[in-house]
């Protein structure tokens, strides 16, 4: 299976920095956004790079986009299967779409109706299986077989973690460039990609990189406390794009000696998150992209540090959530953003 | 009174320039946003600058600053007044914090509360006044004899409009450089100094140039219609910042002239627009700020237009209003954002 031969292909910073050059002209520049009212809150302040506003709303078109291009250069298939909680495959599909590859989907059978929606817009077929990552890769393998495509793995794969790392490595260029360094840098946990990719952007340098997971979804800290990689069944969660049952291997081996820490995050943190981030920042984020604020303001509170980035990953909201998310945590506790933002220059 | 002085005041395109090169450094560069599904239900290509994430979540703050900062270079002044149905009082009070003036914000008594918060945040006095601006007018007029501040039109005064117009001049720069240019800019109307701007900004360029304004707050095509500016009574609309009853003297006097037309929208036009960019763009607009938006898919259903440039001026929305406009429009009508923005390359 392409998991055993991936987790051995090897990934550092220089592919970081390549991705991230490679990747200047292709995707959108996102900026970095500030908030006065969130910096007094969090009592740090917060460097926030708005990825919701990259191509298909999320970070993981980079990787995508990174790993799919390297696949048609090579010229060996013609089409892709990538399975995934729903961003990366969307990523994956519209990557495939510039270069004219097919693209297969294999998605969990409760992913966000409109994450569907949207991977069928952009041409690509999508295959429902199961609610465990086994289940879909067991899918995935089938596919693989009877079609001959190529595999994307969604956090196993060198250039797809090198790709989302470019993220963070261009947050990081984007404050040193406004004459600050960051103390930490916090990245939501799926299967780990995004936040191994940050590893290795900031290798060499003072700042410490976070993963946050949702309660209960915590197979990265887990796996860290016990040393070896831990399956936890998936738990409800806001953040339906952090329920991976088992962080990737290749993210696991980058993780173990360079994480500084996983912070941990309820549906409550998540929920206000969200809310925060709409009224004080006027940007959208789904639950599983505003995990990365809300870990933020978990960590802040410790008051270690100073000048904390974030990575805010991803917009792909349903409107029935956010109309509820709205309604419970918009008025009473994020306050409805008067727009007093008044130190926000980024 | 202030205005009558002003209103012969004159300003020109290099008056809109030289605030787009001083605010340069001073504000927020806001994103060039594009999306592919917007373009698609627009049958037009959509440039959106995203003014919502400007400091004072609008861009009233560039002419605010860009004013109170000549008032504090005369040294005359210890204050500041400025009468607005919100973002320009905001952004004159927050201008005002930054170069150690006094503020005072006369506000309609209906003014949204996450407004008139935070202008308080910022320092400023708030008196309420009315629901028309000759009442506010009454007020500020009573304040400047007794304090001998600095009056701060919103519409009339000749630094605003240039700053307010930076915005489109910023907005046709960043589509310049992408190798587009612009048939058409759409910017809402309250008393039309935006607009106004945005003339100034396209003077000598093919570019038409559109006002948006709420069905029943008409004053500026009315006044085109009569050749001589007409006061409305404010109709109700979700747009709070489109209701002022009477275009500004100075704005008309560039307008009729200069401006293409005024596309008239509806509330529901307005709520579907504020939704379509939250899910579609991933930014929270006021009602007042999507009314641009709303404009622009009226004016492209003409066919007339290829490229159109939107102003989206505000982002400080109430949260009840929020989750009430994405429960009634965000999931039937303006599709539940997957992010499948397959085009987006700003």
């Amino acid at each position: 299976m392409s998991n055993e031969v991936l987790a051995h292909a090897d990934v550092r910073r220089d592919d970081v920095t390549a991705a991230a050059v490679w990747l200047r002209d292709r995707v959108v520049d996102t900026p970095l956004v500030r908030s006065a009212t969130l910096d007094r809150i969090a009592g740090a302040r917060l460097w926030l790079k708005a990825e919701n506003l990259q191509i298909g709303g999320s970070y993981k078109f980079r990787g995508a986009l990174r790993a799919v291009s390297q696949i048609a250069q090579r010229g060996e298939h013609r089409g892709v299967i990538a399975q995934s909680t729903g961003n990366h495959a969307l990523a994956v599909a519209m990557a495939a779409e510039w270069y004219g590859l097919t693209a297969t989907a294999v998605l969990p059978i409760d992913a966000p109706a409109a994450k569907v929606a949207s991977i069928k817009d952009s041409g690509a077929r999508v295959e429902l299986a199961g609610t465990t990552v086994w289940r879909r890769l067991e899918v995935v393998d089938r596919l693989q077989a009877a079609s001959g495509d190529a595999v994307l793995d969604a956090y196993d794969h060198p250039s797809v973690i090198a790709g989302q790392g470019s993220a963070t490595w261009d947050l990081v260029e984007a404050v040193d460039r406004r004459g600050t360094s960051l103390d930490a840098v916090v990245v939501p946990v799926g299967g780990g990609g995004g936040v191994a990719g940050a590893c290795l952007a900031l290798e060499g340098r003072e700042t410490a990189v976070y993963g946050v997971e949702p309660v209960g979804c915590d197979s990265l800290a887990r796996s860290l406390d016990a040393g070896r990689r831990i399956a936890v069944p998936p738990a409800p969660t806001l953040a339906d794009g952090l329920r991976p049952s088992l962080v990737g291997r290749l993210p696991f081996e980058i993780l173990r000696t360079r994480v500084a820490g996983v912070v941990p995050v309820d549906d409550d943190d998540i929920g206000l998150a969200v809310c925060l981030a709409l009224f004080h920042t006027k940007l959208l984020l789904e639950p599983s992209g505003a995990a990365g604020l809300a870990g933020a303001l978990r960590l802040a509170a410790s008051g270690s540090y100073t000048d904390i980035g974030v990575v805010l990953t991803g917009g792909n909201a349903e409107a029935g959530l956010i109309a509820r998310l709205v309604a419970e945590y918009g008025a009473t506790r994020a306050g409805s953003g008067g727009g007093g933002e008044k130190g926000r220059r980024a």
